[in-house]
């Protein structure tokens, strides 16, 4: 079984490209045709949606899987529409596992350890089905929530160290208002809020380094804020970034640069909207084309990265 | 449309009780006869697991619905089986509403603005679909995370508005390692962080109270620190704590005293496994009487909360 972040860096080095596909699929934005389909296929529009997202989601992957190393789906956009939503969840992280993408499952989990304990199972590892052993989700990665402390997160890297699995803690998000509590200054060696739980994550990954010289305990660090981020990636040297914000939140390649390490390892960037929904900012292609969009956005992209190396 | 708030005390003076019921169904400790039932009738397990604990839930919920104002279900013990887990999730919501208790859903969602809409909507509102506006899970509120900062809760608060709705925040919660994040001394004004997010609770409020006084955003205190509870009523005078710890976590009836305002409003105390899996704990029940015995395990707890007043 390798270790996480082995594979994470070595899918990097294959694509030779840190980039990480935002799946984040808003109804709304999703081509007319496709959802047109759907509604007369299934009389449940709950399942109408859940379709056109599969469907939608598919044309994406399809179309990336060879040029970028993983991918993100955010769980808020799929169970907002039920069981049916929950379920292409389930099934896009398994469609793009069989693509050869990694899969981060960008659901923020968090709660006190014996409930964590069944987040972890579900997410990442398998859960106890009538005595047998059953995966749920399966997917590479979960992000996960630092505010309950040590035993919320625990559960996590057990099931990390069990499967392969691996985990980004939220450190300093891409948000506006990240700073309200993030940004806090302690009287704990005046670290900030955000600091500590950078030094946290390092610890807890302290014993769980693979041969790339990273952990399986992962970071969230927003590239909206690339003055913290050169002194988180001091405070976390063998984290592997996991950073939102680039694109349409506002983040620049060269907001990124500070997210790597020197050696130009250490991060994936995110791209979420200026991808999958390329196609709506374009006067090349249009919605029946969605997918070679977000190929091209992909490229494009991934020459904006190299600029700053 | 009645103010959250108000809604929840009226029930809770109705009710005689500030008893919040804890559904969190382990597969393990439903009894056998239920899920030898749900075996036999659905092929496949996922789908017999979450028949088990519908089922179970009902037999609960008909016990207690008559004397407890409201229960929470944890959705973990839910998503944890998948599609049909999340649909009888939705389910528990919706029996529990029809059988007159109000329900919190334990989801301690969070993420940046934009997505945390999208759980709000799914959880407390209303979602578009196909332009449509339908209810998803359509709890009475929902519990959320604070690290993200306002941005991450705006959204929540405004679909509270929209249908009188109401979120608990996380500010010190009940597991042992809550310290780790939670107890750090800032700078401002040398208030913990617990206390900082107290203050955030109590301002993000401060325009909606209802005529009982009390705000929609709650407050998550755990019963296991009553020594801080103390400090954070005085905190968030307009706030209604959610109180879990109380039982099999260890704290007593005498440490939620501090979470109650001096009139003995102001909280509900959560209990999850002392009442719906008391029959495992009883000479006198079995597991074809476990939801007597949850019903006499909430009286019990009922006249233990009512030595503190």
């Amino acid at each position: 079984m390798q270790h996480f972040a082995d594979r994470l860096t070595s899918r990097i080095k294959q694509k030779g490209t840190p980039i990480c596909v935002g799946l984040d699929p808003r109804l709304k934005q999703i081509p007319k045709y496709i959802k047109e389909k759907h509604v007369k296929r299934h009389k449940d529009p709950f399942e109408a949606a859940a379709q056109s997202i599969f469907e939608f989601n598919k044309g994406i992957i399809d179309a990336v899987c060879e040029v970028v190393p993983v991918c993100k789906p955010q769980i808020a956009f799929y169970e907002q529409y039920g069981a049916s939503g929950f379920r292409v969840f389930a099934e896009t992280v398994k469609y793009a596992k069989e693509k050869g993408l990694l899969v981060i499952a960008d659901a923020k989990r968090n709660d006190i350890g014996s409930t964590a304990e069944a987040y972890a199972k579900a997410f990442l590892g398998k859960i106890d089905l009538f005595d047998e052993e059953v995966s749920v989700i399966d997917a590479d990665a979960v992000t996960v929530t630092p505010y309950l402390g040590f035993d919320g997160v625990k559960p996590f890297i057990e099931e990390c160290k069990k499967f392969g699995k691996g985990i980004f803690v939220l450190v300093k998000t891409s948000n506006f208002s990240s700073g309200d509590l993030q940004d806090r200054e302690t009287k704990d060696d005046d670290l900030k809020n955000y600091e500590l739980v950078a030094n946290f994550v390092e610890s807890w990954g302290a014993d769980e380094i693979g041969k790339s010289g990273y952990s399986f305990v992962g970071a969230v660090v927003g590239a909206t804020y690339p003055k913290e981020a050169e002194k988180l990636r001091q405070l976390m040297p063998n984290a592997i970034f996991l950073v939102p914000g680039y694109g349409a939140q506002g983040g620049s390649a060269a907001d990124c640069r500070p997210c790597f390490n020197q050696d130009g390892t250490g991060a994936i960037i995110n791209n979420s909207r200026g991808i999958i929904f390329a196609y709506e900012k374009s006067d090349k292609y249009d919605e029946k084309s969605y997918a070679d969009a977000a190929r091209d956005a992909v490229l494009a992209m991934k020459r904006d990265l190299e600029e700053i190396f």
